[in-house]
C-alpha cells in the first residue's frame, strides 16, 4: 500500500539535520513510501542527494515560519498559521498526506491537530501514546502528557484507544489494560482514578485488569497502561532518568577498581548491545490518537534513529487502520458498557 | 545522646521476623540507644538472644491488634486504640519515647501519628519524605504518597520542612530545592504547580531553583525535590521498576551468547557491588514531615538491613533535632515570603 508522510522538517532540536537524513533512510527501506517534506527549502535542499532516484518519491512545501518549542500552542494555531507544523498537519486534513510526523512543540501538534483534523465522536481529547520496552515485550501507554487535567470518563477513552492500537499495531488479541494508581493502601488512589476502575470493570469493549502500581509498568504484566497525562509524563520522564543514571553508575562501579577496569573492556560489547535494545531512540514516535488522522510525535531531541523509527511508525499505522479502529473502538463503547 | 525509639515491631510484610533482629543490630552499633519493642510479645520474645547484655536496653509493650495493610487508616485509628502503631506512636506523643519507626500500613500510621503527635503550626499535613541516591549524592524528595490533593502552599511547606531536614541531616548549607513538573512546553505544569512556583521563588527562606522533570530527579541538580503525593508516589515507584526491569534486562544480555556468559562471571563481583549501592534498602526509612515527635516509615517489603537502616535513620532524625527545626523553619516563614 502506497503511504505518503508529510514530515515537518522544521521541528524538534536538530530540525533538518535530523528529519531529512531519516526520510531519506525512511524511502530506502520502504519503496511504497513518499514523503512530503515540509519546511524551509533553503535549509532542506542542500540536505539531499544528487540525481539520487530517492527524490522522485519527495515532494516538497516551503514554510520560513518554525513554531519554537517555548510558544504558546494558542499562539502557534492562531497567529502562525503558515508554520510547517501546521502545513504538515493540513496536508493531512486536506487528504493529500495519510499521516504526519513533527518533532515540534507538542502541544501546538496536538492543538493544531485537534483544529485542523478533528477528534472522532466520542473522545473529548487527544491522547499521547507510546510503546515502551517492558519485560518479554512492549505495552503502550498513555496519556503521557497531552491533557493535564482528565475526568474518568477521559480514562476510559483512553483504554479504548489503547486497546484498538495494541489489537492493530502489536496485532494483540484481547489486550489487558491497567490503571496507573498509587501504592499506599489508605491512598489507594483519587476518586477519578476509582471512578474511572468502576467504569472500566463493568466494560466488555476491553479486558481490564485492575490496578497497577509505577513499580510494574515495566512488569510487563499488562498491554496498555492508562494514566492521567501528568501521572504518564512523571513516569515516562523519571523511566529516562533512571535509565540514564544507572548506566552512569554502572560506568563508574567498572572505573573505581582496577579489577572493574580490566573486566569493562571485556564486557564493553554486551552492556553496548543491552544499553542498544533499551535505546528510547528505538521506540521513539507517539501516536495523538483520538484524531481522526495519523499524527505521529518525534522526541524533540531525537537523532537521526530516532526521527526514522518515528516515519516508520506512521507508515504502520496508516497501513494497520489505526484511525478508523480507534473511532469504531469508541464509538462502539455505548454497546459495551452499561454507562 | 541517649536515645530511645520505640519499634512497631508488627508492621511489614515480615512483622518481628525484621523488626526484632534489626532493632538488635542497631542496639550493637549504637550503645546509645534503646528500643522499646510494641507488639505480640508472645511471638517477639522467642526471638531474642538468651542472657545478652543488649536486653538491658530493650523494653517491651504488649499489644494483640496489629493494623493489617488492608485497612483504613481511619478504621485504625478509632476502632484499634491498642495496636501496635498506635501504641508506639503513643510511647512518643508522651515523652516516654523519642521517636517510632514502623514499617505498617502507612495511611494508619500518617493519620494515627497526626492525631496524637500535631503538626506543627503551619503545617497543614505530614508529608513522606525520602533519601534518593542521585548522581554524585543523594537527595531528598517529598511527598511520597502522604497527601493526594494538595494546594500550592502545601507545596512550599514542603519545601520549607525538606529544607529543613536536608540542613540538619545531611548538612547541606542553604540546600536547593527544584519542584517536579511535566516538560511539555505548552503544558507546562497545572495551576497548582506555577502558584507554588511563584510562591517559592519569592522566598528567601528557601534557595528555590525552578522546576525539574522527572528525567532529571537523579541527576543530582537539587538537594531537595518537592512534589505532590500522587507524582511523588509515582516517580518513586517507577524508578523502582525501571531498575529492576534493567538488572533483569542485564542479567539477559549476559545469558545471550556463549561470549556473555563467560564474561559475566568476571563481571559478577562488579555489578553485585553497583546493586548493592543502589539498594534500596540502604535508603529506607522515610520520615513523616511536619508532625511534633520523629516518625519513620520502614518500607513494609524492607528485610532487616532496611528496618536496621530506619532506626538509625531515627535515630540521626532525634539527635540532629530534625523536628524542631522543621518546625522552626515553617515558622519563620512569615518573616521570609511577602505572602
Amino acid at each position: 500500500m502506497l503511504v505518503l508522510i508529510a514530515i515537518d522538517a522544521m521541528g524538534g532540536d536538530f530540525g533538518p539535520r535530523v528529519a531529512v537524513p531519516a526520510a531519506l533512510r525512511a524511502l530506502n527501506k520502504d519503496p511504497c513510501l513518499s514523503v512530503l517534506l515540509v519546511g524551509d527549502l533553503s535549509t532542506i535542499r542542500p540536505l539531499l542527494p544528487e540525481n539520487s532516484p530517492l527524490l522522485n518519491r519527495i515532494q516538497f512545501r516551503h514554510s520560513d515560519i518554525s513554531v519554537a518549542m517555548g510558544d504558546s500552542a494558542k499562539h502557534a494555531l492562531r497567529h502562525q498559521k503558515g508554520s510547517s507544523i501546521h502545513l504538515a498537519v493540513q496536508a493531512v486534513a486536506d487528504q493529500e498526506a495519510d499521516a504526519c510526523v513533527s518533532a515540534g512543540n507538542t502541544g501546538a501538534l496536538a492543538v493544531i491537530s485537534r483544529y485542523l483534523l478533528k477528534m472522532y465522536p466520542g473522545v473529548s481529547r487527544p491522547a499521547i501514546c507510546s510503546q515502551l520496552p517492558v519485560n518479554g515485550g512492549e505495552c503502550l501507554m498513555l496519556d503521557l502528557g497531552a491533557n493535564l487535567g482528565c475526568d474518568a470518563d477521559d480514562l476510559y477513552q483512553f483504554a479504548l484507544m489503547g486497546s484498538a492500537m495494541a489489537e492493530v499495531m502489536q496485532s494483540k488479541v484481547s489486550p489487558s489494560v491497567g490503571l496507573l494508581n498509587v501504592g499506599e493502601e489508605e491512598l489507594k488512589g483519587t476518586e477519578l482514578v476509582r471512578e474511572a476502575a468502576d467504569i472500566m470493570a463493568t466494560s466488555t469493549a476491553i479486558r481490564y485488569e485492575g490496578f497497577i502500581e509505577g513499580s510494574d509498568i515495566f512488569s510487563g504484566q499488562v498491554d496498555v497502561i492508562v494514566c492521567d497525562g501528568i501521572s504518564g509524563n512523571t513516569a515516562l520522564k523519571t523511566s529516562e532518568g533512571v535509565v540514564r543514571f544507572l548506566f552512569q553508575q554502572i560506568r563508574q562501579g567498572f572505573r573505581n577498581t582496577l579489577y572493574g577496569r580490566v573486566v569493562s573492556i571485556l564486557v564493553r560489547p554486551v552492556l553496548k548491545s543491552i544499553k542498544r535494545s533499551l535505546n528510547p531512540e528505538r521506540y521513539n514516535g507517539a501516536v495523538l490518537l483520538g484524531l481522526q488522522g495519523v499524527v505521529v510525535k518525534s522526541h524533540g531531541a531525537a537523532e537521526v534513529e530516532g526521527f526514522y523509527r518515528s516515519i516508520l511508525h506512521a507508515t504502520h499505522a496508516v497501513r494497520s487502520g489505526l484511525c478508523e479502529r480507534v473511532g469504531d473502538k469508541v464509538a462502539n463503547r455505548g454497546a459495551d458498557t452499561s454507562l
